[in-house]
């Protein structure tokens, strides 16, 4: 039988409309399969069932006439997303308990539309760094091997949907803390074009790379949140078909970056023929030379914004932040403004470029994490291949298909030009029916 | 007799540590001042004068050794930045009496440095109006007068700093809200290079233009606030001098923009004159055919911003937002997502380009606002003249000095490029002494 946990978002909405199950029962079945999962995965930084339970029944309690279009859909929220009933600890020795009685703009757009928000989920702290949430909370680990890490920095969210024990996540990615560890739990994950849903009320690191990210097992569930965040392309909606589409392979961003292991490596190659045995033509592509400093400009970018976003908290308790974010601060490399500035810059003229290239395609094709998820705890993992679809804030999707030599899921990412988010997922819809279907991996209950 | 509400913050450190003034007494006589002045001024959104006399009173009871550099230093902020010990309202009926226990980033580093939050200033709506703060609030008036706008959007820091109610005001500004203000009250306003201080926890409007903007009553406080935000140059700090100098006169930033007012006119002619009668070059400019699409820009990608922006407060109480916000969200304008991006991109690659042409200058010097504050408290003013600056993430300080035919105050703005803040308020130091002395207005008490 299935039980309740088992549905996603959008499936569990038709049975509240058929008035064959409730948001009661619903929480409770998610809250079940926490109490049994929980102490394997810890994807939990805050979570209180009585909470939870009660706003499922006021929930349940407005007539049907009155329901918003994500009436029940229970999210799990990253620890560094405020939300006015639950404490934001960041993951910080510096916010222990810290509750402030406001809700980020996300959450007051899902809450005024019915969502219910379930809990919080783990972080690496401040959403900054790549050491694991193990490093000062929870020991999350991967839903599908507990020895090997979920990613990160969104750890929990990731891990929390991959495991079943909610339908959707609430991430953040600066550089690749979205896309990964939706690759290494088997889920969709999506990144939208950079401002496309408010930042407010999300923990800064860098104002012009952060963006709000979004985890679910479906793509009709992430539909549901584009629609209710309002993202709308210029373009009309049409179907997308596979047969006849034209994609861009990008195996290797830059010539500069990381050689995918041979999961990834295998996924690609096995992503590109399936792609072409459903009748879409596949083109191996490299990005020109004038890309090649992309990722080396968004780090210089990150380091000053980082000397910024951290200064209170360098201010307030020095002692209790982490010495990379002490060193952003104290600017231990030594950056110059102009340096600053030029990658700013350079990387702002390279945005329409990079659009002009991808609007050739239907979608491009890339890898999403160097290979499956890695053994270990402490570290959450390379960003290295997420990060230029961050700093050219184009909209991304993991989706899920393919797997490691050790069993474990691999994502691929497909990516689009800004603000063509809603047909970046039209194209995930397709190509993620073929990748789950023939991809070799299978999600297991 | 000097009173200690006419001291600046700087002098008022100097008797907090000789002893010869507590900081309690400091706080007691800007109350007064308060008392004195309100029902003429309205500035104050929140005031609680006993929060106020506790927390001065915790201060003196630092030890002198332990005292932060901005010790006792009063503030007056703007209510769209967040308080954890006051109501934040953002003159919105959606957040009548909203108080959330949180700081925003500047005011953590302001409190972690000894500072003294003294309580909240008056605003238009989300600082995102030009609708008088007497559309949904008290009436601030511009306290030379107090048939005039003080300005907005950053109406009551404005105010208060130019009636020494408070010696240091925060503001915010998205196009002109914090320069123009400055103009209008006669006093020393500063809008540092975009994003060198960390604007989280300020309420939200545009990510790319948004900036924490800062009043004082003179050059040295403004100082002290750039040192505390460790705002720190490329270049050593030397003294600049007006002598040997060359500047920028830039009357009209492109040809498109409106012709300066009689007020503004004459400040400008006269600014120029005072300069060179001290040894400086002054050039007279105007801005390429390449710059002429600035402020349209500016405002596409500002509507596309608030469509994002106000979505959450849209949801939430859609007939509580004021209407042009509302069609913000509806994109009234219909506005495409490629106009925005191109108006985005076109923005930022201007940015490199007007910086060029600035560095060949000691600073440019340009209007601040259209001319004296106008008659009225309905409409805080036109804010054409400071968008340029805005849409480039340039530093900007307003220079009183002048007059206009009605005797109101009239600044000017020095100008210079990104991350030379440092040097901008070297060169606003110095050009300030002259044009105080000899602009032809004078601050009465």
């Amino acid at each position: 039988m299935t039980e309740p946990f088992h549905l996603s978002a959008s499936q569990a909405q038709i049975k509240f409309n058929d008035g064959s199950l409730t948001v009661e029962e619903y929480a409770k079945s998610l809250l079940s399969r926490i109490e049994a999962r929980d102490s394997a995965v810890h994807a939990w930084a805050h979570l209180d069932p009585e909470l939870v339970l009660q706003q499922a029944r006021q929930l349940d309690q407005i007539p049907s006439e009155k329901r918003g279009p994500l009436h029940g859909v229970a999210v799990g929220v990253k620890d560094v997303i405020l939300t006015k009933d639950m404490p934001t600890q960041h993951n910080s020795p510096i916010y222990d308990g810290d509750a402030p009685k406001i809700d980020a703009a996300s959450i007051a757009v899902l809450r005024a539309n019915g969502a219910l928000i379930f809990g919080k989920t783990t972080t690496t702290e401040f959403a900054a760094t790549s050491v694991g949430p193990s490093h000062k909370g929870p020991k999350t680990a991967n839903p599908h091997d507990p020895s090997r890490t979920p990613g990160g920095s969104s750890s929990g969210s990731g891990a929390a949907v991959g495991d079943f024990q909610v339908p959707i996540g609430l991430g953040t990615q600066t550089v690749g803390s979205t896309i990964r560890p939706g690759s290494f739990n088997g889920i969709y994950a999506m990144k939208p074009t950079w401002n496309s849903i408010s930042r407010e009320g999300q923990k800064l690191y860098s104002l012009i790379f952060d963006t709000l990210g979004l985890y679910a097992r479906s793509i009709d569930d992430l539909k549901l949140l584009l629609d209710t965040f309002q993202l709308v392309d210029d373009e009309p909606e049409e179907k997308f078909e596979v047969k006849g589409g034209t994609f861009a392979l990008l195996t290797l961003p830059t010539p500069d970056w990381p050689e995918p292991g041979p999961g990834t490596a295998a996924a690609l190659k096995k992503g590109a023929e399936l792609l072409r045995s459903h009748g879409a033509i596949v083109e191996e592509i490299t990005l020109g030379d004038e890309f090649r400093p992309m990722y080396k400009y968004q780090m210089q970018v990150l380091t000053g914004d980082g000397r910024v976003a951290f200064l209170p908290d360098y201010y307030t308790a020095k002692d209790k932040l982490d010495s990379y974010l002490v060193g952003h601060v104290e600017n231990h490399g030594k950056h110059t403004r102009k340096d600053q500035l030029k990658a700013f810059d350079e990387l702002a003229a390279m945005r329409p470029k990079l659009d002009a290239l991808v609007d050739k395609y239907a979608a491009i094709i890339a890898p999403s994490a160097l290979d499956e998820a890695p053994v270990g705890l402490e570290n959450t993992g390379n960003a290295a291949f997420c990060g230029p679809w961050t700093a050219m804030h184009m909209p991304v999707v993991n989706v899920p298909g393919f797997q490691g030599e050790d069993g474990l899921p691999i994502g691929l990412s497909v990516v689009s030009s800004r603000y063509r988010d809603q047909h970046l997922l039209r194209v995930s819809r397709e190509v993620g029916k073929i990748f789950e279907a023939e991809g070799g991996w299978t999600r297991k209950l």
